[in-house]
């Protein structure tokens, strides 16, 4: 069971940005830091930006950090905005290919309810918990 | 956030053969009522014979049956022996790169403790429970 490198990628820059605010990092120290390329940071970046989590800065001193205190970013929240179609089988997700026994499964409606308590219990966590030691993840990603 | 291939298959499979249980089925039967490949199918109910939920029987009246009662077939458990490494991101994962912060990262053990939710809710149900209503199951694919 995984989640996407899509929301990995964004839970790691969100702690890259919170280890550090409220002063900006750029996607190439991100980049260099995790050592994921620019190219997916950037959609990344804009994505976490679009959703309200991230603003960012134009121009040569330009940049990225938090739109909001970590304490506000609740990490299952995260997680469903990242993952919609957060369908842990195929009869979960829109546009899969349907199985024949859909109208008589009741594990779709099990599997739901044991991915609502996975989400439940990451709602219980905001990014704030995990900026925490803050010096020692700053000196880890080399930022600040 | 996905379960794997293999896991969706040995689920489909364990509800075609309580579907019709004690009777037994045919990788074959089962190919053609779920339209998953026998390639596939033989692997999944080579495992869940390794793993005790099923028993094959050879020759030419031969099949797949279940080895225990559906009731004893806890959905949570099952999961837990198909996917082992159940790391919902890599670095819960042996094997895969390491991250850079994993010394100072919370966010493994929060992603653990929601993945722990997660199966405690499959524990709740059984196979029993996913096999009702078994007329309609059998009709659907076309078994007994």
């Amino acid at each position: 069971m995984q989640l996407t490198a899509f929301t990995d990628y964004s839970l790691r820059t969100l702690i890259g940005l919170g280890a550090v605010a409220p002063e900006k990092v750029t996607v190439g120290e991100l980049s260099a830091a995790y050592g994921i390329s620019v190219h997916h940071l950037l959609k990344v970046v804009t994505e976490l930006s679009a959703l309200g989590y991230v603003e960012t800065i134009r121009g040569k001193a330009g940049g990225a950090r938090l739109a909001k205190p970590p304490e506000e970013i609740r990490i299952g929240e995260l997680v469903r905005k990242l993952e919609p179609e957060l369908g842990v089988v195929p009869c979960l997700r829109t546009g899969d290919a349907p199985c024949v026994i859909a109208p008589a499964c009741h594990l779709k409606r099990v599997l739901a309810s044991a991915t609502e308590r996975f989400l439940e219990e990451l709602d219980r966590c905001t990014l704030a918990e995990l900026l925490e030691p803050r010096r020692k993840l700053q000196k880890l990603l080399k930022l600040a």
